[in-house]
């Protein structure tokens, strides 16, 4: 593998708060190790599209506050194809770029894997994804600010519940993995947490909800993960209403807000950490691999142990205190 | 009519953040002045059923920056009714109640209204709903705060927009009045925005999208009140999708999120000098009003000219910028 | 006076939130019209250095939402002199440039209104200040996102405060003028509040907070303002620590953090407004005005009325509430 | 070890976000496991005043995001004393205590070290403290919230620091630990960050300051750790004036801020997981520990090992970063 010269850095899949610190740090830090840096923009499709632009010190100012990513993103399905990426690494080597950070989900590793190894190319992969359903690190970027806007959401709702009797149902995302339901259900007091992962039956919801109201509560608040089988907060509340009636019933989706906002001060410095950690792994001659934190430490993980079937748990402490602490 | 010894005040109707600083602001005033105070719970349901308690300064400590209302509020059928208010009446008076601040909003009124007909009680009416459709103030107690949180929820909400291709659509408070639709729409920069009081067919809406993706737009918010005769967010969203297909679309339904949160400084501020004004109209031997903001004054109505079918208009200029702004 | 083709727009003075959205209404608005629009960096700086840029639609996109001015700002001591005045106004000619809109304080204004009356220049003044200090409008551009950040400040201060018995002193801007410290110290139920305006001595205060500790209050949140005659926080702190020491004390100094932020949902909304209104009036032949808001309508004020020396009085109810609500 | 009854939680030294969601934690996991449970109030005042108050569920609702700590907190001398701690260990069993939770820093687990060598109670300590200075767990409950509001500080100085060209210095807390200055510094991109761990003289600072003026930047934040030998914000700002006088300078002192606000989601789920393993512990009759965070793992730590003098050392990555990505 020869030396490198220049590094390019992209987002893939869905955006999520933390992308913008983690660009700058890896163009900052590229550029202080000597690097030239360059941006690819929407992702693999603009590796395709030659959507590529250079990068300077002053192209990061001011965006670590920034939710979103100033890169753009896109999903991309040419990419998947050998002609794909034949074109786009094409692409880079008429730029000049001899390795690349890749910050995204479990789409956007799957195509590094492949990109490197059809390719001479060094890759990292930074894990960015709000839903934290990622192997090879404890957090990933953007699920602690989505975390908080869901909590931010259901104080409000709070509010509202405890000045009338009534029961809501807030839909948060989570298509295959719960650890936004289950996090923010704990940490706003939810009386009821329904997750893909624990199949709560609409029978055993309405058991917990008598008992609410057995213990004089006057109003209740059920996260539904949008992954949960019974078909996301319209679904549940309709087939909760038809038996359950003490409270008045309401919903709420919070769909896409819960992508965007100022990324919080943990997924910044998380951001910063890996951008720098991805760089200087580069540096040291690493590639194929994912930067993760573990504990308070930064560690690599190669990206086929990354990208296999891992059956994802969730914390069994967690699991629970949702059903006693509520 | 005799001198005032003890005030009461209640919440009535959907709970609206302020609320709590006027119920300070009541209660302090009303003890400064010399009165004896006391809380009614749950609206006019707690007046009927006598769930009526002695408030001191020490009761309200603390509340200025809660949401919702520590007095509870309900909707109460049997308050329409002359033997509902003449058992109400007569709880006021196994409590010595000789005057009523009721905070609420059009049925609020109407209640009082009637009462106050009826039996010989001081009445004074405070416009809290976050809708701002009350006749005799410029704002309602709620309606800042609650704009402020939707504001923030679209912001969110243009970080991910901007970083993909997308078209979202979110449905705000509004069952009648656009307000909330129309301010947030402008505030927050939707593309475009649906209201109640304004037909716009779907037609016209992908017209104006339409004019977005002419100019290189790639995303766009679309704000539905509740109320709109197209029938709400999903409606709107699947009847667009079928001709206009230019992004991903996405839904996002904030419902009750936008009674809830500490109140903003404005709403504070306008809790608190309603609350006063209220206490101070009393002790002037006024009854029958509702208190209202006209410019930076407070002022009082009378209650039967605020209950007045009134035909309620955006601002002007409002609905021009709506869309020349965007 | 012949009709205008080109409209320039500056921000002058301290920044305030809502700077950008009127910024964005004065070119979207501009535009829409016919007209040609350009931005002036750095306020009059820029005029007399000719850092003048043509603005599109585009350079104000996603802008509304952002604290600051992103046209910049600055205290500029040439354009007080007829040779700094002669030189911009040639640089606003070599720009085409007949029409021209101030966003700033009294200075702005004065500033306007020389330049207006020793050259043909229709000249519209916006009032932005987060002191909410001047004559024409019941409220400046950024006074409300100030008032918003300082109450949430001492929200999160109340919190430890109850936590401790402690005695809190929190100084807040406003050289001249006690808006801020007032509204901000009933909002937020601070048990006193120092203000230019108003001489409080030290007896009086130290009289206050042992009425708070008869009270058996066991904290208290003193709002300095920054031009209260005893001269700051840290001064009035040391004064009362020599007398009263009932409870430890801790000093806060917000400082610039106070006209930071992203503008409330009012101020953007008043933003747009003013923005929309001096582009109206342009074009309606008006000039040496400002624009204002009175109630819940536009109003325009001549420049030299709103430069006289008006004596400014805090509400009377909210000062008497000041003390009585806490 | 006898079989444990009645369990007490206090919170003792300086407050933090995350207490309450603990409290509420031991409350109702030590119900669900059959104990009885009592709160202390002040600390270990409380303990030795017999101000100790039975819990129930009901006594924990809605705290979870309250700022502070309803058991209150205090520092407190007489407990250094084997007599005050004889009394305080006296009071426990006239209450039937045999178990404690105590929430808090350094000094409180010295506390609660000399009580359990000295009397038959069992005891775990959980770590609070703005200031992420303990040993034995990577997070202490309220840093998380801390770095946030500093941040959400700071991004609200650099919106009026970008629109000027000005120079800001803000003091942020750290007595002997610069955690919360080096996060917050790298999280919103401060140009220096002073800690007392590292020597920047002021020298070194103007040398970074020149270099940003080098770099056209047209402003610069300066972080300054309380207990940076340099002196505090107002010092350094004066020292540095002396000499460098390229912009115009501004200071801001968050001071107790910094310790309010509603809790992080992160900090409310360490709260959850560290009340409910500390109860968990005392139930497997564990006692002399600290609970604490590693990785995503809750752990155990003897309590002589966590008071150890152990030297911190700030994350060696975020030290570098700290210079290079500003």
């Amino acid at each position: 593998m020869s030396e490198i010269k220049k590094i390019a850095v992209l987002t893939s899949g869905g955006d999520a708060p933390g992308m913008n610190p983690c660009i700058r740090a890896v163009v900052r830090t590229g550029l202080h190790l000597g690097y030239e840096v360059a941006g690819i923009m929407h992702g693999y499709q603009g590796m395709i599209d030659n959507n590529i632009v250079d990068m300077n010190s002053h192209s990061v100012s001011n965006i670590l506050q920034l939710g979103g990513t100033i890169l753009k993103t896109a999903r991309c399905a040419d990419f998947r194809n050998v002609e794909g990426r034949k074109l786009a690494f094409e692409n880079l080597k008429k730029n000049n770029i001899d390795a690349l950070v890749a910050i995204g989900g479990d789409g956007t590793f799957t195509g590094l894997e492949r990109l490197s190894s059809e390719y001479d190319l060094q890759v990292i992969g930074v894990p960015g994804t709000i839903d934290n359903d990622l192997y090879g690190s404890d957090y990933t970027l953007g699920f602690d600010t989505a975390t908080n806007t869901v909590i931010e959401a259901i104080d409000k709702i709070r509010d509202t519940a405890e000045s009338h009797a009534r029961l809501f149902f807030v839909e948060v995302m989570g298509r295959d993995a719960g650890c936004i339901a289950l996090r923010a259900g704990i940490a706003a007091g939810a009386e009821a947490i329904m997750l893909p992962e624990r199949d709560t039956s609409i029978e055993e919801l309405i058991a917990t909800l008598n008992d609410g109201v057995a213990k004089n509560k006057n109003s209740a608040i059920v996260i539904v993960s949008e992954g949960d089988k019974s078909g996301g907060a319209f679904n549940v509340a309709k087939r909760v209403k038809e038996v359950f009636n003490f409270y008045d019933t309401k919903v709420t989706i919070l769909g896409h807000l819960q992508r965007g906002g100022s990324p919080s001060s943990f997924d910044r410095i998380l951001g910063c950490r890996m951008g720098f950690a991805a760089v200087k792994a580069l540096q040291a001659g690493e590639s194929r691999k994912t930067v993760g934190l573990r504990g308070n430490k930064i560690v690599l993980t190669d990206i086929e142990e990354a990208l296999k079937g891992h059956e994802f748990k969730l914390e069994e402490d967690l699991l629970e205190m949702s059903t006693i602490l509520a």
